[in-house]
């Protein structure tokens, strides 16, 4: 029956963000929960460079739940998707249980359908997982009414997605109990709390799909003794001085420490057997160009982090911004000279002196680097309210636009 | 007065081998008495293929002591070569003192001359200082008349040195004293023990020099908490394990430690600050060609190790050789298809079967090996008793035969 309201889909589109951990999650002590074996600490990307957008409907005309992602439908069946929707439905019914006089209670019974878009191509190795399931249970949690701390519940999508539930400088506490009631993100300070803070991320141009980070640390968790070492005996120690140095915004004591345990992540990495890689010879060429750079204006100005891919993250101050993005073009000399080499938050143009260049001293290296993101800290996940944005129609299907 | 009998140098010319750890040294707890801060185990390299000849001389016209290193003068003031002087000038003395009647106590109040070669590149990336402290210290011991324990004062000149005054297997206990008395090499099975092992270097064509070993270890000890725990915790009991593996001569046990170990090593010089990378895009492919390998067959076949550079040291058993050499000329083509590409003992010819090239499916890495050198393990230190052989001419100076 077209037209008819009751068949209307009750339609919600939300967005949110990526995050960028600078003290790095590698392990599960339980594999269907997600419970990590160490806590971690991340900053919450800008959405107006890097988003997740979700829409979500539930319609009485709904045969069955579906999902559609990046403009292809999706096996709704995965695991990880059925824990997100079975938690939040749960969550509603017991709202409903409770007696919440303001929820709507109809769509508890409704299939939905699930449409998402990353602004970001998947091939710029950032964590879309991240954003995709923050979204996705942000999104299911106002079509559904749930309200409260939702991080518990996109940790089972991905673990990195609770931290991506909150704006601005966000730790996943491990926690302690085993139903995992406890392992959940909490913001430490919000965006706004460091606005001279800047990141870059440097798209390596990759060669080959790296190790898939489920499987990766599966195999670390059962074969790198350093692993767990790492987890147990130095993590602890890091998350207090990193919560320290990011409330005093101390930049030097923050990049030390994110240098560092980027570094001491992939040490695990490779004393997993067989080893991972992840860092390649652009990787190697960033992180020596970093030291270099630090070295030369005796302090630390510079942090690279490395996730599971070979592209480097770069967290700067604002001032540094021109004079670094110009050292990166003139060690990794890209294709043509055209301007999309910078994208996100405009640049200033800065002069690379002679001395810089060579106190770097490093072999140019054409090519390596694809582009570069600018962008900062931003907020938690948006409700869109203007309804042209939902990524379905009203026939419940993906829009005919992208 | 030349021709004066008096005059006439004392001559000794001897050879020693290279050894590859294949539980690795790095990190000393003592600077000045290269004290490890873990114990080590080696295979001594056959010296038909691999060597260091060092020539001592020692005689009244002689006016200072001198060294020349392939056929350069170097500075003899070097601490660690006046560390492995003095000591052996010690012991002589001492035994002197305790009246050994055999001794000729003339040549303790001569000066000294020193030529040493090896016969590889060391652009070929071996620890030739581990070869060249041996052979030094050996030559030293048999010009001055001292007998027994010589690990202990090769071990001040390179720590890596004092395992090459054995031949087969060799471990470098890490002692407790902090004399260093109880810091000394020991055989665990000599070379004959274990006939079908073969070894095999492949020497990557290396772009740039990288970080020294001793300061490489220093940082190490200074930053890398990963490097304490692996110290403490991890090689004790893979000590044990290894020298059973020896013992019983299981390859598969062998094997897996040892590029476990290996790369547990390389996971220490990433956690070290700021990071070091001796393993470069070469290394990493050998590594995926030697997991991918074992997989195909099913059994482990093969192991790498790598030291501090990118040079693969991989060990086998003699009857797969022959296959896998192929496979490395296969996916590093060399620059030319001649005969230098396999040095040492020589290998058969060998076809590489279509299942197996795609079960590795590696992209191949043109030049990305310059040459392989097969050997095996072979004995310690050796006099050369033809005085032809001699590095030093009776006068003292080295021979223009280079």
């Amino acid at each position: 029956m077209p037209g008819d309201s009751m068949d209307k889909p009750n339609i919600v589109t939300c967005t949110a963000p990526v995050n960028i951990a600078v003290i790095k999650y590698w392990g599960k002590r339980n594999e269907e929960l997600i419970l990590p074996i160490n806590s971690s600490l991340s900053v919450t990307l800008h959405q107006d460079q890097l988003k997740t957008t979700t829409t979500v409907a539930t319609s009485t005309s709904f045969q069955e739940d579906r999902i559609w992602l990046n403009g292809k439908e999706e096996d709704i069946t995965h695991p990880r998707l059925q824990s997100c929707l079975r938690e939040i439905r749960r969550l509603a019914r017991k709202r409903r249980n409770d007696g919440d006089p303001a929820l709507d209670s109809s769509a508890l019974s409704h299939k939905v359908h699930i449409c998402s878009v990353n602004n970001f191509p998947t091939a710029a190795g950032l964590a879309s997982s991240a954003a995709g399931f923050a979204c996705l249970v942000y999104s299911l949690a106002r079509v559904f009414g749930v309200e409260g701390e939702l991080s518990g519940i996109a940790r089972q999508g991905s673990g990195s997605a609770c931290r991506s539930i909150y704006g601005g400088f966000v730790q996943w506490i491990m926690g302690q109990k085993d139903d995992g009631q406890d392992s959940l993100a909490q913001q430490v300070e919000p965006e706004t709390h460091w606005p001279e803070l800047r990141i870059l991320v440097l798209v390596a141009s990759a060669e080959r799909k790296p190790v898939g980070s489920t499987s990766g640390m599966q195999t670390s968790v059962q074969t790198s003794s350093l692993l767990k070492h790492r987890a147990e005996s130095v993590v602890p120690g890091r998350m207090v001085e990193m919560i320290e140095a990011v409330r005093r915004k101390n930049f030097a004591a923050f990049a030390e420490l994110t240098m560092k345990d980027s570094n001491q992540f992939h040490a695990t990495c490779l004393d997993t057997y067989p080893p991972i890689f992840y860092l390649n010879s652009v990787s190697q060429q960033v992180i020596s160009l970093v030291h270099r750079y630090n070295r030369h204006y005796g302090e630390t100005r510079l942090a690279y982090t490395f996730d599971a891919g070979p592209n480097a993250v770069v967290y700067t101050l604002q001032q540094h911004v021109p004079e670094f993005v110009q050292a990166v073009q003139h060690f990794f000399p890209p294709e043509s000279n055209g301007g999309q080499f910078i994208q996100g938050l405009p640049v200033d143009h800065a002069a690379l002196s002679e001395e810089l260049k060579q106190a770097i001293g490093l072999e140019p290296m054409p090519k390596g680097i694809s582009y570069v993101i600018s962008t900062k800290a931003g907020p938690g996940p948006r409700v869109l309210e203007d309804p042209t944005q939902h990524l379905l129609g009203s026939d419940g299907l993906p829009k005919k636009t992208v």
